[in-house]
């Protein structure tokens, strides 16, 4: 996990002692499960809570102590009895380590989901204003990175805005993906522990109780949670690639906020640099790296090995921590991004009106030319301003083979008729 | 795609024949709401379907035209017309190539889930019929490939029947994904093509609407949907792995079905070989090599570009036909796999009752004997067990720190203390 | 593999009639080999060459014999004993599948590098060719995107030229990687065939003898080879989406070819797209989606599985076959380019000199302002020219805080001092 | 970077600490040239290796005045300009950020590469140890995980030790890849500094000269660097799967090292697991990660773009501590691997000889046979044995197809037959 590109609340939850606080929290809720199953003393289970419930778990002691047992979970449970005294022999009663480390990856990867859910929604609320703000703003739309025809800006937001809401329930259904809870003992069969502590664990906890579980919690959820933030990614940089085009200095129709005193080059003072979306850009390669190892975890041997685990160390905190950076920043970029309508205007007209093309072009086969004939002769004029021997509507008028008057020709040439649907697409993606 | 590994019902969907048919449905629907509209004659619409319903477009004379007019929609156009005749000419009015393309795509893919399910319901179904043929059978449980605990072999197949629903979801899901509609025109603001096309075309071709289309259906979705078959493979490739250690010559607690007068090997008379799960793992590895691609697809450029499409030409046809053929020959795995209980009862007493170490462990504790005391008198037996030197039972019986009568120490090495609760997690899986 | 990306000299490597000719080749190698050491009568060797030497094998009748015998070695060499008799018995003594299947499979690999390696070279001809053209052409070298200062569009086609150098030794040593035999029998012992046959065959076919193999050749060779291609797709897609960047209409210096009567759009006449480069960059993402799967298929268990077997049939003609295509396609590109040398000046000019604003600091810093208020003053004037309010050079001689006289202001703008090491660069990549 | 699987050597690489030192030795070289050059004085160079050559620079100093200038290289510069002095103004003259930053990662990634290779050598060694200890030790070789034919456990590491040596040469060639300085200035064109002092830095550092380099050194070195890395990875993998297979609890032919006091499980006390190559295979994983971002951070734009960035902050400590860790923890394992010949033979014995039913079959044909007749004879033989009703010789000696005598037959059964070349294989791998 790179700390640059990290916030200090996606980096608490993979903190030593919020996961300390969540083992805590499974095996008192166990323990009073256990209590009312009979299986350990009533006093034991609330002596627990009473004396556990809002201690900060000392990371510090629990590392020195596993130096010694050579496992974190004893380790732990060790420096809970420090603390909590002599009932904390009554924790754990059945279960196996990974009852508890599993169900807390699991409650540590759901708080993620809605950490990033979270950040998508300051995204959607970003591109909503924004797009709402520019809904009329006209400017060319590209395919191939050629003028095709106008668009506004506004439309291109809520394109985006709709990809977010797809990038949102992505979110919700990897945290149901992952949500699970497992104390079922050392090979799933509850041998040593009673299902109805897994029922109540899963309850207090927020999670699902997993169906079958082996040692671990299977693997295809984790798969599937990090595939989900894969396509998150790739969404963060389908905008921020966007961002970075709008921003070329010959397109120049958008711009990352630019602070007051900021250097864009430490050697060439005139550069103004969309350093952020660039960032964005290559944080989403980093969080999608994340998907091929969780999809190699997945087979694991038998009733588990633990092969995955090292994996898991590097790609929970990671892709969840830097998805979530980028998501704020990205949100950032989008509140304070400079939008320079003139320009727009200016590139719109950059070819002198060849982006109605199209229309000119069925124009003349309502006229009754011919698809082909009307290609051609379309095509041939287009051609020549390519070429910058001059403006398209004059070469029209100037062509025989344009069999519509002028007024019908620069009537063509009118914007609003792109327009007219901007606002079905808009109740479409926010609504009525 | 590799011809091998397909099924032709998977290959028949990604036929020039097929993609043409969905092209003709989608032209012709968008040509009767268009009628409806007024936008072109009601009897162009009513005699394109007249003469083109049931059609078998010619693959080959649409390629003999593509060569001339060096572009695929045009070319299935002009031969439509070839057939259909003059009103073929109002076909495809305001509408971009990529309407049809992509609208055609989300079909396949769409009709590529459903098979997939139908493959999914083929393994639960064989996993649900040998789960519950062998609910009860013991079985030793692996961790880390070592004997860990007792399950049964049909409360492992339970697991698997319980990630296979899951798979089954992410393909509903997946579907859900990508099955929409985009009839929208060259930069999605339907200036040339009413919204209600797309709407009435979405619903005749079982889609939804896109909501915010470029020139292309968003390819997040498509991502999304092939990090879903992702998944999918990978728990192919779990339950392959789990059948290839089964059938190891040292384990051979199952085997993969074996034909009279098959070779396992040309050289060596004696095999018998678990090549089909080996040829699974293999194709699991093919599958998810789509979800990189297609994800790296997602940030095309401003309203498009075409770099996904030679992508797709390729992961399309392949994830989809490999993946199907994978779970078909998955399920005929399952179906006829040979399960040898004495073997896997021999396994599991191979280590002469080790396997209830825990169990010891806890009885002593419970009789007083602290935790650590109980686990280093375990263990302790145990490593002799490991070396070699004799039977668990026996050691635990004379050794004075372990202070349980011998009928007690016997009982604690009974089966059935580990699947008492095989009900429970049955009921889970396949309902009460 | 894709048929619309790929040239017939790579295909037909990877036809069924290759593949059976070199079987041939091993097998009647070996069987000289064995002739000369005893193991098999000299007349039989000799017959084997005699008859079998320029038969083109029947696939569709090995095809047929294989449904027979469920077994493709075999199948084979029961169709080579139809044609050249009875002496075929002799063939494969002691040797197994795998010695003809991965021997032959290296042989086509590095029989594709050879092809890669044509397919380098005519792109850095092109390269060259085009370099030294616009050796002084001079063009904006962008960082971010943004103009930052002066280079030439040879200096920038140098860059790729020396990136497919790199290319070039990376195949060779690919094909160095890949390009050994192994004829050790089922387990690598050579137990029922001499090392002395390995040692032949491996001269006679241009391979090197494998170290040790197992039953087969190991597949960390392969992984090596795959991710050679992989780097070497992804200097395609630089390339390409260079060009693409090129051809952006705000941009347009240089644009794919198009010839006359192309369609650039079936909808908009006045388009052309650069779909060569695009489709590159496409084709580079489906040769990397190899590099992965080749890496899994490392870890074989034991002495051999068969897992990469599906993947290699897949990938071993795939990424070949695409990565040739897209050399030619590149290559191609490359040498019809259309360069347009004043828009590249325009586009040099457009920022009014802004270019030259690391070389106005240091002039100011030379001339004993702090760096600290050299880059304010440059920077400030900078800032008024992206807001559109005037012309770089204006601003500057009016700030009084720019000490320097109005000509030596201009000199400051030369476009030679940005190009006077051109030489020493060009001699770097192609020599004095 | 997670500091669980990494040594202190390999972190201090990409300390803070080594990263300024690097850079000031990049930045003093590049001074002394260039007052060889005539560009700055004499004593400014000189002073500046005076004051500053054996300084420990202060990150947390160098962070406080990063929080001002918001530019890492400015606030280096300026820190050590707090050390050395105003002399301090003369470094950096001419020079771009880039030329320092990537010409340190060329280090780093190059000190890393020796490493590397140290890692390696210490596996090599422990590898050749073990496999001349065990060069005649028999074991079963296994296809398909299936026993084939008899091979010694010294072959099996002799493979490996064939396999890293391949690794050697990959991380030498990755070394020579990546090893390279730019001092190019802002856009590679060498306008404000000479290129002379770009050799003179490159040779000081141990560097090659970057041929062309734009604003950085071009990103398809990094990917060949990173792509070598996981092939590294994979090759660890597969002697780390090899590993854990021999030690599950039926093979049990090797076995990693267990401490004395060492607990396998918490809660089963009879478990010893082979942890250490199961999380080797997770960080084959973690490693692989890297190789698909570095592949797609090539394609930057233009004369870059900085989205590799990020990707490379997280890839570069990653990718080379956690490989380092891996070979470290190989090489233990294998030096202290406890291999139990005896199990070894008992496995091999387990199928009573069914491991040389190709030698049977083979003398089976050479006694006249056909290959068909014999092959058949053997193979039902071995299906009996396979189903447990008996021993393999006792079944060949009652069947009359099998015209060979009893002492024959026996003989057939002589290991030694199998260990004939393994002194060929051996002379290959080690030298005669």
């Amino acid at each position: 996990m790179i700390i640059r590109y990290s916030r200090p609340d996606a980096v608490a939850l993979w903190s030593q002692e919020t996961k300390y606080s969540i083992w805590f929290e499974i095996e008192a809720h166990a323990a009073t499960k256990m209590a009312e199953l009979g299986v350990i003393p009533t006093e034991a289970a609330e002596a627990i809570w009473a004396k556990g419930k809002d201690v900060v778990w000392d990371a510090d002691r629990i590392d020195e102590i596993e130096r010694t047992t050579k496992h974190d979970v004893i380790a732990f449970l060790t420096h809970v009895s420090e603390t909590v005294g002599e009932e904390a022999r009554f924790l754990h009663q059945g279960m196996t380590s990974s009852d508890v480390l599993d169900t807390c990856f699991a409650v540590q990867l759901a708080r993620a989901s809605d950490m990033l859910v979270t950040g998508v929604d300051r995204v959607l609320a970003a591109l909503e204003k924004r797009a709402l703000e520019h809904k009329l703003t006209p400017c060319v739309g590209r395919s191939h990175g050629i003028h095709a025809e106008p668009v506004t800006f506004g439309l291109k937001l809520a394109g985006y805005h709709a990809e977010f809401q797809r990038a949102r329930r992505r979110l919700l259904a990897a945290k149901e993906e992952i949500a699970t809870c497992a104390i079922s003992g050392a090979v799933g069969t509850f041998a040593n522990v009673d299902p109805r502590v897994e029922e109540y664990v899963a309850e207090q906890m927020g999670l699902a109780v997993e169906p079958v579980s082996t040692q671990v919690i299977p693997r295809d959820r984790h798969a599937a949670f990090f595939a989900a933030l894969g396509v998150v990614a790739s969404s963060v940089e389908r905008l921020a690639v966007e961002i970075r085009h709008l921003q070329r200095t010959e397109v120049l129709e958008a711009e990352e906020p630019f602070d007051p005193g900021q250097k864009g080059s430490s050697a060439m003072p005139h550069k103004r640099n969309p350093i952020l979306t660039e960032n964005l850009t290559g944080l989403a390669r980093l969080v999608r790296s994340a998907v091929v190892p969780a999809m190699e975890n997945v087979a694991l041997w038998h009733e588990r090995d633990i092969s995955h685990s090292s994996v898991e160390r590097g790609i929970g905190p990671d892709a969840t921590i830097h998805l979530d950076f980028a998501l704020h920043r990205l949100a950032g970029v989008v509140e304070r991004l400079q939008v320079y309508p003139d320009n727009m205007q200016a590139n719109l007209d950059r070819l002198g009106g060849l982006v109605h093309s199209q229309r000119v072009m069925l124009a003349l086969t309502q006229a009754g030319v011919s698809r082909e004939d009307a290609y051609a002769a379309v095509q041939e004029n287009a051609m020549k301003v390519w070429r910058g021997e001059g403006r398209f509507l004059d070469f029209l008028k100037n062509d025989a083979r344009v069999t519509l008057a002028d007024d019908q020709l620069e009537a063509l040439f009118d914007l609003g008729y792109h327009t007219k649907h901007i606002d079905t697409v808009f109740a479409r993606v926010f609504g009525a």
